[in-house]
């Protein structure tokens, strides 16, 4: 039977992957899951659907998010994003109005995204009850950066290199916890938005001494690094001083004891680098807007298959994945 | 307020889609709604989502409709079928059998299509109550077939001009409505299947005196046919005497009251043609699996904007569509 885990980002959630999923259609592109596929002629195509509640939220709603997403995932698969499609479903007695606002947002993420246009979409209506309010699906298509000016795979990950992340960590988690909890106080909004311009700069001053790249949406910064060193001869040590956690979050988190570091982002990116590029990256990422937390977290050395964190006082501990997706239905 | 007609390919959706996503989307590609967008570099990209009840049906499933139909709309839009993202949503405690029947189901759909792959796709589980079973997505990209082959358009059809289509019409919808309804007796299965060898065929053969082709999904022929008349200079005259129906659809559709013609179809295609390959394209689908019963059904006139039926015995009618959508949740 199906539970809540298996839509997360952790171990049912990939148990159902690879037996459903990957059992039957793993042979091509799906092999290694990328956020994206590429695919020849240069093309890079991604898709997510959209079931997040509430869905309108501090810092976005499911329409900006629904854009975000798919062009996120399509710059992290070395693509920029072009052309988008736009499939609803919708549950009878939704409102009109709030379904404008929806679109009006759509709109506006789009507008957003430099050379993105909404080219083809869907549009379904169910009985009340059969959905919760709308449910949106994109799928993108971008033109993939030439692998002679940006080669990504975890194969060229070795030890040395540095461990970036573009931003705070985890506010779009603890944004839609606050909201469902009606925590209002320190105040923490979604960090959502485009990282197309973090991800242009990067490959401009990094170009093949990137490695690797990946937004940390479901399972959050801490998941993305236990999937990339998860059978692989190299493992990862965070400086916990480091880590850019927003105030606000640091609150939510605290009050509902959750881990901010498997919670979700929608607007970083969590980058492997060589680490002549590090500083060169960061110090970029910091001048642009929503990216001034940018910083340099960690490292990659030899202990394959291990993310371990350096605490403030100089102590190691392993990082500890969560069992189960910590919060359903937060994309 | 949203309700379920708003869903149908009736005119509440046709006010839906003008009124919010036109509105907002409609300077590009999406312009003049076609199955599939055209894009520079000689791409198709076409997305729907699945939210049919019941998911089992004589003839198919949610699987098999999901890859046909995406399918066969990038075949609609002159394109080869290449690419396929899928994505489910799932409602938490369904059935993992039974999603395995289902994806067992979209990878033999996959088989079907000579050069069609899943590359990307999406998994999200929403609470019970929040769905109604499994929806599912389809977006897929084609390759173009050069325009010095196939030049599509409706501003290319003129009177003389023939109207085929590629079997038998509205098993489908009648399918869906006697599994609903526990109806047997005669016995009436879905026409879903993917189109492409029709379509290869009749470009083969037909190349650029093939003026339009769409799948009379949603709204059936007479939907289709009434939306391509709509606001140009030409009708179309339909014989009656030679509309291919199956004898278990026509039961169906007698016991429920229903006109089958504005029944859909998931494995046909409507094609206006030059009336020189009519013949030709026509004698071609009946010698191919599922297109037995291909017939040239009518002609381009010159009444402006106007679908008429001429009868056995010789009077004519104006065809009038339906308010709104028969059948709601048939894909």
């Amino acid at each position: 039977m199906i539970t809540m885990a298996h839509g997360g980002g952790g171990k049912a959630g990939n148990e159902l992957i690879h037996r459903e999923i990957l059992s039957r259609f793993g042979k091509g592109p799906l092999a290694e899951l990328p956020d994206g596929a590429t695919l020849p002629g240069n093309l890079v195509f991604s898709t997510d659907s959209f079931v997040i509640t509430p869905r309108f939220f501090p810092g976005g709603d499911i329409g900006k998010l629904a854009v975000c997403g798919t062009a996120n995932d399509i710059c992290m698969a070395g693509g920029w994003p072009q052309y988008l499609s736009l499939s609803m479903i919708i549950e009878e007695g939704f409102s009109r109005e709030e379904l404008g606002r929806i679109l009006d947002s759509v709109k506006k993420a789009v507008e957003q995204c430099p050379d993105l246009q909404i080219v083809t979409g869907d549009t379904k209506v169910v009985p009340r009850g059969a959905a919760d309010g709308i449910y949106l699906n994109t799928a993108g298509i971008g033109t993939r950066i030439p692998v002679e000016r940006l080669d990504l795979g975890r194969r060229r990950i070795q030890a040395g290199d540095a461990v970036l992340v573009s931003g705070t960590v985890g506010e779009h988690g603890m944004a839609i916890l606050a909201a469902r909890h009606g925590i209002g106080g320190p105040g923490v909004a979604s960090d959502c938005m485009f990282v197309g311009g973090q991800f242009s700069s990067a490959v401009a001053l990094g170009g093949v001494n990137i490695k690797f790249m990946r937004d940390p949406t479901r399972g959050g910064v801490g998941g993305i690094l236990q999937e990339i060193v998860e059978g692989m001869p190299f493992g990862i040590e965070l400086d916990e001083s480091v880590l850019p956690f927003s105030a606000g979050a640091r609150t939510v988190a605290n009050m509902l004891g959750i881990d901010l570091l498997f919670s979700a982002c929608e607007g970083r990116i969590v980058m492997i680098v060589d680490p002549q590029c590090a500083e060169a990256v960061v110090d970029e990422w910091r001048k642009l807007a929503g990216s001034e937390n940018a910083a340099r977290i960690g490292t990659v050395n030899t202990e394959g298959g291990k993310v371990t964190l350096r605490g403030e006082y100089g102590g190691r501990r392993l990082m500890i994945q969560p069992e189960n997706d910590q919060l359903p239905r937060i994309c």
